[in-house]
């Protein structure tokens, strides 16, 4: 087991990363203010990995409530938010109570708004069982649901008190899933990490095929990369919005579909290399680089090309991006492969000329 | 105009108290990001102050948004909320752009929730024009919205930068509120400032005839009380939980009727009646400290017995009180008039005589 600490003052906390712990709640009972948890997972996860969860914590004297929601980003919204609030409230959960999310990253999302919100803040602890989660959503305490005028766009910061990161629980991710969470681990390698990208080119393979030891270490690598840059910036007012490299693109192709049509993931790895496309167009890329970029997408067996929304649409939806201030758009792009910058004067004209470049 | 500041490190802000405020557009301009503003108001404060504060924005180049709800307490709730974030991103609001709550308890309450989901957290002004809102609302950064099995069970805590108490605004005021609001001050005399008391024993009639000097006085002292306790116990781990004198008996009467029926500060009257009598029967009050009280509570035009849900209704209701712990029910009781206590050892029995000594 590899242990990381997010250093984040009075809300600093571990991630565990091996294989085996959704059983060890010897990790989890240390954190617990009392010995009562309510799980929240969703109907694909739950079936397989919360009877191991809510037995082992049981076998240690907690008693476990629970809540089953349904799958997918569809569903990220209030009404199944609710389901949560009704069964807290059902089952008389106290503020002491720790919610834990067993699941994905909307699991987490929505697991972790609830905490934040269910009697104004409740303890929390993320079981995360993507490896989208697992690298992405379980660090930072960025929790949200979506409006239909937009994604994440109602949330809050809540950190967790601790993260499980159980390897075991990716052998049942489907391969779709898995290719989702490897976008935003190369995205680490993108924005601030030659090094790292260089071993994922070395190693996508064995990533692909599922290898614990190379899912360790890019979960380890990742979750490092994503700690660094929320410790220094945890309400992103500035460099933590360099994680959003192709978020913004990637977005426009999520709600523009309608939610879950693509997977996050998917849609970053789209969206990234619109940024790609447009730092190359304002002169930081070249050629090599986009090939390099495009080649690691494509092992990794993710989409380099949005859906054809038109180049209006997309700016159209991005200007409700959260990073818009004072009317202005500033993007994600890439000075270098490794090097993101925060940019708010590309014109107009060549983010839709980089959009147009990269559909269909 | 006296102003007051609540130290809570780098989240502290001032409280300005005086007449006239609403014009002093001069006041918020230092505590906006941008020169952006959205204001939520009700049908009732809406039509009276909304267009004095937008002029008074507008005239200050602060370009202004505003949505208007439903009043009262029965529509604290998501459906309401939402047509807050309706509102937000249809104007395409920034998470810079700073949230204003012009009106009562509610108003200030689903603001300020608002401001802290909207893209997970925007700025946030009070501007309370009821008296129960500029002595309690308005001071610690407790937001929340109702679940139809609790009050304020989702929430935030969520600090203004900066809140206006404008007691011109108590000039269209309800009697009936003008009451619940003394409710609230008469709350901080009993909990925590014996010469706060007596000063209001000896000042009722003026504060009921609305004499500016001495609403100004007991708006002060009040919201210096419960300042400094919030200063000691932000997230109410401890000493916070005191100024909850009278109000778990109170949530069970507004629950129990359904919200709206009372005033949020005629069930805290009553509720603190029972707790009174519940502090006598366990020996810490006599009946001349019982009599002061009631008397004090007539005098500001108070209910001061609870309408007859049964003493099992009560409880009932009580046992979902964020101050439950381990399953164990923490009421806020006297010691003394002026010194209140948190105790979580009440027998069961006692208190149900408490509430049947106290209703019809």
């Amino acid at each position: 087991m590899r242990t990381l600490n997010v250093a984040l003052g009075d809300r600093a906390y571990p991630i565990h990363i091996g294989r085996g712990l959704l059983d060890r709640a010897d990790l989890i009972l240390p954190y617990l203010k009392t010995k009562r948890v309510a799980i929240v997972t969703n109907d694909v996860v739950g079936p397989l990995y919360l009877g191991r969860l809510q037995a082992a914590l049981e076998a240690a004297g907690v008693r476990v409530a629970s809540v089953v929601l349904p799958d997918g980003e569809a569903h990220k919204d209030w009404p199944t938010l609710n389901r949560i609030f009704d069964m807290l409230l059902a089952e008389r959960c106290e503020r002491s109570t720790t919610l834990v999310a067993l699941g994905g990253g909307v699991v987490g999302d929505m697991g972790g708004f609830a905490a934040s919100c269910y009697q104004r803040g409740m303890p929390f602890i993320q079981i995360p069982t993507t490896l989208l989660a697992q690298v992405d959503s379980s660090v930072g305490g960025k929790t949200a649901i979506n409006h239909p005028l937009g994604k994440n766009m109602i949330g809050a910061f809540y950190q967790p008190k601790l993260v499980l990161a159980d390897i075991d629980t990716l052998n049942t991710l489907p391969a779709r899933e898995l290719s989702a969470g490897l976008a935003e681990v190369i995205k680490y390698g993108l924005i601030r990490d030659p090094a790292f990208l260089e071993w994922l080119e070395q190693n996508l393979e064995p990533l692909m095929a599922r290898e614990p030891e190379a899912l360790a270490h890019a979960i380890e690598v990742s979750c490092r990369n994503k700690a660094e840059v929320v410790a220094a910036d945890e309400t992103e007012q500035g460099e933590r919005a360099l994680l959003n490299l192709g978020h913004t693109f990637g977005h426009a192709i999520e709600t523009g579909l309608g939610y879950g049509e693509w997977l996050h993931g998917e849609a970053v790895a789209a969206g990234t290399m619109m940024a790609a496309e447009l730092s190359r167009r304002l002169g930081w890329l070249d050629g090599a680089d986009l090939a390099r970029t495009v080649a690691l997408f494509e092992r990794a067996a993710l989409p380099v090309r949005g859906p054809t929304l038109g180049a209006g649409r997309y700016l159209e939806l991005m200007s409700h991006d959260k990073k818009v201030e004072a009317g202005k758009l500033r993007l994600i792009l890439l000075h270098a492969l490794g090097k993101a910058v925060i940019h708010g004067e590309a014109p107009q004209a060549d983010i839709a000329a980089a959009i147009e470049a990269c559909c269909g």
